[in-house]
C-alpha cells in the first residue's frame, strides 16, 4: 500500500508519525492532509535511511536544493559534496538533475548518502540514453522512458518530475502565443522535440495510467512538471502556461484516484504582482495539491544574484500558500552552481520560506525570531550566532572589526539597545556612554 | 526660494529638468509632483557637482547606501572607497552616518567627492560633541543640536534625518507597550536619553519651526526619522510606531506650509503580511509624502544575509508604493559593512527596487527585462553580461566551468532554448543535439 492508501484507510504509518514529530503537529493532522491530498510525504520504501519530510498545507515551507552534473561539468565527487552542503545548511530535499557522466551511478550514490527525500527528472536520462543508443533524443521510445522511470523507482527515488502536461494541446497554444522565451524547461524541451519529430502525443500524458501503475507499485510521489513555465516576465501567466495547468489539475485527480501522491510544479519568471494569482490558480485548479515553485523570479535581469530575485518571489508565493520552494543559486542562468552557490541558494531560499512561515502561522516560526530578538536586545552574541542560518559567517562578520565593548562595530558605544536600556532602565546596561 | 516654492509658483528649475530627463518624464510632471509634495528633489544649492535625483510617486524607486565610520572602525579613506563603490553599483543616494573620527571632515570630503544626493543624521554629531565637550550626550543643548544642523546645511547636505516624532507622547506609548526590542534607532535612542535626563520635550519637535527655518534658508530636504521603528517582528505596527507616524503626518503638513521638502522614514522589522499596510498607512497619514523605508526586514533571524531579508520586504514595500529603499548589507546587525558588503547591499536593494518598478509601470523598467530575455533566448552572452547589475560577476560565473558550445555549463548541449528553437524552428539553432 502507498502512503496515500494507508492514510485513506486510517492507518498511521511510521513516515506520518515522523513528519508529525518534526512539525510538532498531531499525527492525525498529517494523516488527514495526506488522505485529502493537501500534504505529500515523498518516501520511496526503497530509499534506505530516508528521514521522511512532509510537504503541504499546514506544514513548514520546504526547500529543495538541485545538484547534478552536466555534460560540461561535475563528477560524482563534486555532486556528493553539494549533497553534504545541502545537509549542512538544512535543505529539506535534494533533486539530482545530472545530465553528464554515469547518471545512474551518481543517482545511486546520492540515494545511498542522503537522508533527505531525493527527486529526479527521468526524461533527462531517457533522452540522453536515446542520443547514445539510437543516435538522437527524438528516437527515444515510450518504453525507453518508462524503463528509466522504473529504474529510478527501483533505486529508491522519492519523487519524480514528470512533464505530463506538455501535451499537443499545450503545444498548439505555444504556437499561437507570441512568447519571448518559448520553453525554458529542459524536460519540456526534450518532450516537445520528441512530439514534433514523432508527430505523437507525449507518452507521459497518453500513458499516464502506466506511470500511475509504477508510482503505486514503488510508492514514489509524482511532481507534475511545468514544461510550459514562463522563462521571462513577459511570458508569465499566459494561455500556454494555464493550458498546461488545467491538464495538471485533471492529472492530480487521476493520481489521487489511483492512490498516488502528487504535487504540482509552478513557475518560473513571474512579475511580483502576479505571484499570488499563480498560487491561487494552482490551489484551485489542482484542488489543494502541494505547490512546488521554481523561484518565482520577479525580474529577468538578476544574473549573478538570482538567489535574491528568487527569494523575493519565493517569500511572496509561500506566504500565499506555496508549499515547497526550489532553490535558485547565484549562478542561475549562467552556469552550474559551485559549492558556495549551493550554500547561498539554500540560505536565501530558507530565509524566504521562513519569512512566509511566520505569516502562515507555522508552529515555532515566529518563536525563532523572538529568540533572536531577545538575544539581540541582550547583546548576547553567542546566542545570536547560534540562532543564525550560518553561524560561522555570523561569527566572522561580527568579529571582523575590533569592537571595544559588548556592542558591534556598527554603532560601537552608541548602540541604541544599550542606550535605551540605560535610560529607560528596562534591563541592565551593557555599555556605558 | 526652495525647490518646493519654485514648483508651487510654476517655476521650472534646472533640478526639475534634470530629474525629468533622467526619468524620461515631462518636466511638468516633476514640477507638479514637487508642488503637491509627492516628489522630493533633495538638492542643497551648497552641494557643488550634485546630479539631482527625484524621489517619489511616478518615479523609479531609489536606493540609498549608508556609509560612515563608527568609534570602532573606519577612516576617511575607507568611507570614500565605499562612496566609490556606491557610485559604481549605481546607488541613487548616499547617507554619511559617521560616528567616529573627524565627523565633519569626513562629511565634507564625501560631499566634495560624490555627485549623488548626500544625507546625514545630525543628532549623531551633536550627541558625540556633547559627550566630548560637556561630558555626556544628555548634556547637549538645543542650541548645540541646531548649530550642528546648520553646519551640515552649510556644508551642502541634501537631506537630513531628523527624529522629530520622538516626542514625550511617543515615549509614554513606549512605556505602556511591552516591546521586545524597545528602540533600535540610534538617533531615537540619543533623543530618548536626552529627554529622560532633561525631563523636556524633544527640541526637534518643540522647536520644529526653527528647523523649518533652517531648511528654508539652505533648502535641504527633511527626512522625518522613525526613532520608534520596530526592531523586531514582534514590535511591528504597534501603537508606539503609529503614534510617531501620526506626529510625522502633522509635521509633513507644517513643512509643506513652510515651503520645505519632506519625506518620511519607515520601518524596520515587519512581518511580510504587514508590509503593505505600513506603506498604505504612511501614504494616508502623511498625505502622499515620499516613503523611505529601512528594509523592511521580513525576519529577525537573517544575520549575515539580511540583504536578502531586506530585498524581500523592500520589493513588497516598493511595489505597494514605497519610493526610496535604504539598503541593508549582509553585515547588518553584526558589524559595519566592508566594501563587498556595500556592493552586495546595493545590488540586492536595486533588484528589489527594480522588481517593484516593473509592476509600478515605471518607464523603461520592464524593457530592461525584455532585453535580457531576448539576449538569453539568443544565447548572446555578451549582451546578457552587459545588461546585468554586475557585469564582471556575470562574466566570471558564466566562464567558470568549461562549456563546449554557446550554451552555459548548467545545461550544456541540452539547453532548452537551443532545443526548442531547433524543433519549433522559431529561430536559428545555436546548438545541435
Amino acid at each position: 500500500m502507498t502512503q496515500l492508501e494507508m492514510a485513506r484507510q486510517g492507518t498511521m504509518s511510521a513516515q506520518m508519525l515522523a513528519v508529525a514529530e518534526r512539525e510538532g503537529l498531531p499525527p492525525e493532522a498529517i494523516r488527514q492532509g495526506l488522505a485529502e491530498g493537501t500534504i505529500v510525504v515523498p518516501a520511496n520504501p526503497g530509499h534506505a535511511g530516508l528521514i521522511p519530510c512532509g510537504i503541504g498545507k499546514g506544514l513548514s515551507t520546504k526547500v529543495n536544493a538541485n545538484v547534478g552534473t552536466s555534460a560540461d561539468y561535475g563528477t560524482l565527487d563534486t555532486e556528493l559534496a553539494k549533497v553534504r552542503v545541502s545537509l549542512e545548511y538544512k535543505a529539506d530535499a535534494v533533486m539530482d538533475l545530472s545530465t553528464g557522466g554515469d547518471i545512474a551511478a551518481i543517482r545511486r550514490a546520492i540515494l545511498a548518502d542522503c537522508t533527505l527525500p531525493i527527486g529526479t527528472v527521468p526524461i533527462y536520462q531517457a533522452g540522453i540514453q536515446a542520443l547514445d543508443r539510437r543516435g538522437s533524443m527524438v528516437e527515444m521510445t515510450a518504453a525507453d522512458l518508462f524503463d528509466v522511470i522504473e529504474e529510478h523507482a527501483r533505486d529508491g527515488v522519492d519523487f519524480m518530475t514528470v512533464h505530463c502536461g506538455v501535451t499537443q494541446r499545450a503545444l498548439a497554444r505555444l504556437r499561437t502565443q507570441t512568447r519571448l522565451t518559448n520553453v525554458v524547461s529542459r524536460g519540456g524541451a526534450f518532450l516537445i522535440g520528441w512530439m514534433l519529430h514523432q508527430g505523437k502525443e507525449n507518452p507521459l500524458y497518453e500513458q499516464y495510467d502506466r506511470l500511475l501503475h509504477l508510482a503505486t507499485r514503488y510508492d514514489f510521489t509524482l511532481s507534475l512538471g511545468d514544461g510550459m513555465r514562463p522563462g521571462s516576465l513577459a511570458d508569465a501567466t499566459d494561455a500556454c502556461q494555464i493550458e498546461e495547468l488545467l491538464t495538471l489539475g485533471e492529472l492530480v485527480d487521476r493520481a489521487r484516484v489511483a492512490g498516488v501522491q502528487v504535487m504540482v510544479e509552478g513557475p518560473g519568471h513571474v512579475p511580483l504582482d502576479q505571484v499570488v494569482a499563480n498560487v491561487q490558480l494552482e490551489k484551485r485548479i489542482c484542488k489543494g495539491a502541494p505547490f512546488y515553485v521554481l523561484g518565482p523570479l520577479v525580474a529577468d535581469i538578476g544574473a549573478g544574484y538570482d538567489h535574491i530575485t528568487a527569494a523575493i518571489g519565493g517569500a511572496i508565493a509561500a506566504a500565499a500558500g506555496a508549499d515547497f520552494l526550489c532553490y535558485v543559486t547565484p549562478s542561475e542562468h549562467l552556469s552550474l552552481p559551485d559549492l558556495n552557490d549551493v550554500k547561498e541558494g539554500i540560505i536565501g531560499t530558507r530565509l524566504a520560506a521562513h519569512a512566509a512561515d511566520i505569516v502562515k502561522g507555522v508552529k515555532g516560526a515566529a518563536e525563532w525570531d523572538r529568540k533572536m530578538s531577545v538575544a539581540r536586545r541582550n547583546l548576547d552574541w553567542e546566542a545570536q550566532v547560534g540562532l543564525s542560518l550560518d553561524p560561522a559567517r555570523a561569527r566572522a562578520v561580527h568579529g571582523r572589526f575590533a569592537t571595544k565593548g559588548e556592542t558591534c562595530s556598527m554603532c560601537g558605544p552608541y548602540c541604541a539597545m544599550a542606550l535605551v536600556e540605560k535610560y529607560l532602565g528596562i534591563a541592565a546596561p551593557r555599555c556605558v556612554v
